[in-house]
């Protein structure tokens, strides 16, 4: 692919005028069009050292308004980075609806140096790309461009532009160390390039790969590229086919299986739990000499007990490894982003407990119930859910989810006693009235999920909760074995 | 002061669960009110190695419904950190209003470390200690509530402790080499820390030095240190005194001088423009080298050209080392903090230019002008801003501020025109007119700030923008000389 692109196309400085004009005024013009409309934009500039990509950015933003878009500079990932999943720094760095990030190297670029110096095996490999192509298809699939550009000049071209750097030390870092030894590998990285390109060039974001030996050419096509996807966002083709159905399912569930009249006495509590939470601290520790990320998430029915179960979780854990995340309903930045967005940017570090008090299942529940999502934002969910679980899975993370189950009765007693109680009056409002009368939508969702995302890697514990004592015991079991179990496997060589 | 503690305090059980009750029952209610007041509160730990930190955090949130408090572990500052002003890294981990950031470690912890291995000089000791006090300062200006524990044992306890944790290797990590040096400088530390209780207990956020030796006695001195803090928060002594007035300044103000006839010709502009943006591009290349901060402030009259003008000074730059950020009301998040939270955010590390498109004046313009920030608030903005780029400059950035100047006659030419022109309609709304009606007021803030917030680390420069050729060129000239004097000044040893 590489080989036979053409390096030696020019443009004139007139032709170039000429054809640079209309197509600035025109990005410009999009621009605000694809604000007004909420669609966010992704650019990415891979490419060779010297290749040109910042000139090439520089080129291309002044078409815009600097106040929509972002550059980023992509590093090689630092030791705080590797504390997290691959993507979490590129999830931490989406564009709001309607603004731009580009991207002077990206996600690719790790995999790519990391590949040509033999650092991953072919499966590891497989494994990296196909986690490039689930991030790209969850950007699109939210509505999000994705344009992606790499650079191609010949290696007699790079040594050519290095020599010129080496002269000024304003520049001469741009050729340093780092950049000689990638040009002694020009060859090696031709190869890995052209796997790169094939494995992940796909129909909402494909490749362009441009020659960049003349400036003018460049600017031009790359202008020409980003005109062309806006032109397919801003006038998409009308999709014809039927949409997407949410689907019924009114066979037993999951839900009808759990049997609410588990207990335990007082006695037994008392002397299970201080045991449970005092190993459960030992074995936070050991996770976090083990750099053992912990991804905990309570669902639950209003009033099922979440708050308590992690309180008496956490009773004995360090405070400085763990960190409790309620949700609520999205606001200021986190509504202009996609949704898993503000899940990403809250994740602790490896080593570390997150806690999630509600999550993303929020999409499949709150937001599917109350109409928040359209039907195929929510449908797809699933997938989009289960996709993001299995990087943290992939990771090395534990990952349990817990539905604290309790019967509608129950519910009914908990809130009546919350009213007549002056010190828990705060905790029950209107809407969770308003949240009760919607039950059997909630069920119908509720098992549905259960159904759809309870993954060998990332499982859903379903607890009885009619008994808070049985309840909260079976959370600190399960998360207690579960982690166990975890840190008794070798490490997996994807961490 | 740490000499004449009696550190053989201690509770038995009976009586510590005797008293913690109550103060736990406290101190859950004192966060129900603190949350429905917006009141945000710091608690930070610092003490010995093993004097159990960890653990007197852990029991004090019991109290607490871990929904509403984070702990924050402090390291040493990490390479990454390093690129930002040394408070950066505080700034972005305020609590909301409402919620609680306790702290295992804090803004104490890196000077004292260096004061103690004479890795800073008295003087520099000294400013670090002020821009503590300042930082405290303007939280609990802010209304925040700010507590300090230092937690202490003797140097033998300290021993027998490492002893113990070193028999597990879930735990043997906290007694490591880091922790063993520090132990052997126990009297060195000793020193430096009565100097940093002494440098840093203010009225407003006063320390509280307790022994550490017996748990009881530690977890309930703790607590009733934060519940006595609570209670002042949530009934504060009312001031009687007289509430600070805004002041009249009717005498010429900066403004009157501006002489808006000055323009340029379009052949000096098309010469020299090229010439100034080249050479800042290579200006911007040095400050990346020599890890450089530029921080550039636009505000200035609706349509006086801030746009014009930061498109103009950013065109030749290369966009990977340079961010524009624009800002307009505060929301989500931004709205539940700190004004000056969202700015320090923003903030671009060392080396790269972070160019402000409305800034943190925003406070004394339009927050004051439409009433947004009561008297008080933007009366103490003025120091609290002056503080603010006092740190900016001390870390070594170039602070640059412009206030783009037209008069009322020019800035209605330039409304009817976007209106009569379709592709400028969208840059014309009626928020414009609203804002033009109140242009006396503006122009009284306007000079208050000139006068107030003009210092010799961080001038503002006034741009006659009649003429927006002028304009230009004068931005790109003074951003380019004091970027070229920086250059040319040694580093100083603040960086």
């Amino acid at each position: 692919m590489l080989e036979t692109l053409a390096l030696d196309v020019s443009l004139k400085k007139k032709e170039y005028k000429q054809a640079i004009k209309p197509l600035d005024a025109g990005l410009c013009e999009a621009q605000r069009h694809l604000r007004q409309a909420g669609i966010p934009v992704l650019i990415v500039f891979e490419g060779w050292d010297a290749s040109g990509k910042g000139t090439a950015i520089g080129r291309l933003v002044h078409a815009f308004d600097p106040r929509g878009y972002h550059v980023h500079h992509v590093h090689s990932v630092s030791e705080q980075e590797s504390y997290w999943p691959p993507m979490h720094r590129f999830w931490t760095r989406l564009p709001a609806r309607g603004a731009m990030a580009i991207f002077n190297h990206s996600w690719y670029r790790q995999v790519l140096d990391e590949a040509v110096n033999s650092q991953r095996s072919p499966t590891q490999l497989a494994r990296a790309y196909e986690r490039m192509r689930v991030f790209e298809r969850q950007l699109t699939d939210d509505g999000a461009v994705v344009i992606k550009f790499f650079l191609h000049i010949s290696k007699e071209e790079q040594a050519k532009r290095f020599l010129e750097l080496s002269k000024d030390p304003a520049y001469s870092w741009k050729a340093g160390a780092a950049e000689r030894q990638r040009h002694e590998q020009y060859d090696r990285y031709v190869d890995h390039i052209e796997a790169m390109l094939r494995e992940t060039s796909v129909p909402r974001a494909p490749w362009t790969v441009l020659p960049a030996t003349d400036k003018n050419y460049l600017n031009v096509k790359v202008a020409e590229t980003v005109m062309a996807a806006f032109q397919r966002a801003l006038h998409p083709v009308e999709n014809v086919g039927p949409a997407a159905m949410p689907e019924k399912e009114p066979a037993p569930g999951p839900l009808d299986k759990v049997d609410l009249s588990r207990s335990v006495d007082k006695d037994t509590y008392e002397e299970t739990l201080p045991r449970l939470q005092k190993e459960l601290c030992r074995l936070q520790h050991l996770c976090y000499v083990r750099r053992k990320p912990v991804v905990l998430v309570f669902e639950g029915w209003d009033a099922a007990g979440k708050g308590g179960a992690i309180r008496r979780l956490t009773w004995d854990l360090d405070p400085r490894g763990y960190a409790v995340i309620p949700f609520g309903a999205p606001e200021g930045e986190e509504a202009h982003k996609h949704y898993l967005w503000r899940f990403w940017r809250s994740l602790q570090k490896s080593g570390h407990f997150s806690i999630y008090d509600r999550s993303w299942y929020g999409r499949v529940l709150v937001e599917r119930v109350e109409g928040y999502a359209a039907g195929e934002e929510w449908l797809r969910a699933y997938g989009e859910i289960n996709a993001f679980e299995a990087e943290l899975a992939d990771f090395g993370a534990v990952v349990c989810k817990f539905w604290l189950h309790i019967s509608r009765e129950e519910q009914l007693r908990r809130f009546e006693a919350r009213e007549q109680t002056p010190e828990k009056q705060w905790k029950i409002t209107e809407e969770d009235w308003r949240n009760r009368d919607k039950w059997d939508a909630y069920r119908q969702a509720v098992s549905d999920m259960l159904v759809k995302t309870s993954t060998p890697a990332a499982p859903w514990t379903l607890v009885e909760g009619d008994d808070k004592r049985h309840a909260r015991l079976k959370v600190l079991t399960v998360v207690s074995d579960r982690v166990r179990e975890a840190l008794e496997r070798p490490d997996s060589p994807m961490q």
